[in-house]
């Protein structure tokens, strides 16, 4: 999740005034042959995320989807960082009950040091260590559906399919450039030609998505993938801080009948919904991002009521 | 039209974070009988106003419903102020080509050397001495309609009639508090408690409104009067900038199927669409207010071809 972006506006500002995301920092991984130097392992490994965060979403959602609950633990940081970034403020002691740690910072200084670019969630750390494994957010949740594979539970979904991964990788590029990334595009554009050269791929690539989604339930079809997550972690987010605090407002999704349809169908899932808190999503938007929010006030709105009504799919 | 809102956020909040409108500077008037020592004369008056401002925009509807067009002059400021004010730079040669000032204050400080508040619009101008009448917007519609009645056209609407006054002033008050000058009072709020209080009375106004225009084409049975133009220039500007710059989103205009509808109507109906100026409305906004918005970035969206839409009133 985006942090610090005081600092961070400039850092990741191109002189053009276009919002280019800093590379992750941790990518190490946990492989099924253990051939990373590190195998999957129950109650070793421990996720750390926000769930106003839709990098981090993404993680909650498959790990449940998976079953990997009861293997992987769950560490959740407060919406609103302070000067020292996110925190563990949820907690009663105000620390991580298995880190023992106030900040996350502190996890990915015990890991390098020298460490000095935004500290970001999803995070995977080693409960042992304390060390961060991995902050590799593309790769944490592929991974949980290959490399845990013995782990899942007996009814998992295939979220990753093999005979469809390369499809799947096709969806995903432009999904995250004009999608997911590019709502932050046309939000942290410092200039009106980067805003609108972002805004018009985003839309740009929701009207192909609605298209698709004309004639298929999912992007894939009949069953659920990575890519339907990657996509709803946006779109639950878009009415309530794209659309407004981003400028993303060709039209809200509640304006987009396929892609609205399709994203109440999945929230209305079990695993998906009730991983949504738009408490900590408005909270965290609109209180984060002095630069385009200095008042930090939260809008009331919208109604979010509108997520459990009938979506008239499948 | 709020005018010089970096030091205006300061003069015009009060300690516990809300907005409060400074009063009106100018209240003369021009009486048909004489009284106010000006009677209506055609030429000799000229209404100076922005486009983007919905005060102003009441006052450009009656005079062209009325017919007034011939008879009081109209000048049109430049959307975006520089840090002298309200300025002229619509015209080729930075000049009102009746006044021949190039800022509105210059006909200010004619007025009163002293004058110290903000230049607002609109603003009638004695064209003969270059001083300001009144910037007292909501008199001046009002006049329009009674004290220039010798210079209506034929079939001009009585937009204030004298056996409905009662009825249109009770409606006024309401609507302008909440509405008209509730989205500022959301959108200006330095406090997230002052922000709710605004927002609150907001939408229940507008439910109020909306349950009213269920059984009755507009806010006063099947005529158009005042109010319903006091109502429209706040209903227009709210999708395009009250919605997501002001933080008026419980939901959109084009939400609210009944306001939204009656919108429509009268957007449609000769003299109101016709002076609608999105791009006017969305730059001043967006580039006027730094307190809410820093960047300056002028969204997209919303698409403004929906307003064509069929109404299915009347």
């Amino acid at each position: 999740m985006v942090g610090d972006m005081a600092a961070q506006f400039g850092k990741e500002t191109s002189t053009g005034g276009a919002f280019v995301r800093q590379p992750n920092a941790f990518t190490d991984r946990v492989t099924a042959d253990g051939s990373s130097g590190r195998r999957p392992e129950a109650g070793r490994y421990r996720l750390i995320a926000c769930l106003a965060c839709p990098w981090a979403h993404r993680a909650i959602i498959v790990r449940g989807l998976l079953g990997l609950d009861g293997v992987i633990s769950l560490g959740l940081v407060d919406p609103i960082r302070d000067d020292r970034g996110w925190r563990f403020t949820l907690a009663e002691d105000g620390r991580d009950p298995v880190l023992g740690i106030e900040y996350l910072a502190q996890a990915y200084r015990a890991t390098d040091p020298d460490f000095g670019g935004r500290v970001t969630v999803p995070a995977i750390v080693d409960v042992e260590t304390g060390k961060v494994v991995t902050n590799d957010y593309p790769q944490i949740t592929l991974d949980f559906s290959t490399e845990w594979a013995e782990f899942h539970k007996p009814d998992a979904p295939d979220l990753y399919p093999a005979d469809r991964r390369a499809e799947i990788d096709a969806l995903i590029e432009p999904i995250f450039h004009n999608v997911n990334n590019g709502v932050y595009k046309a939000g942290f554009a410092t200039s009106q030609e980067a805003y609108e050269a972002a805004f018009t791929a985003l839309f740009a690539e929701l009207d192909t998505l609605s298209t698709r989604l004309e004639t298929s339930r999912y992007l894939l079809g009949d069953r659920i993938t990575e890519v339907d997550i990657r996509l709803f972690t946006t779109l639950v987010r878009f009415d309530a801080v794209y659309h407004g605090h981003f400028k993303c407002n060709r039209q809200k999704l509640a304006e987009m009948p396929t892609l609205w349809a399709y994203a109440r169908d999945l929230f209305q899932t079990p695993g998906f919904g009730e991983t949504v808190n738009f408490d900590h999503i408005k909270r965290h938007y609109y209180a984060t991002h002095d630069q385009i929010n200095p008042t930090r006030i939260v809008p009331l709105g919208p109604d979010e009521s509108v997520w459990q009504e009938p979506h008239g799919r499948g």
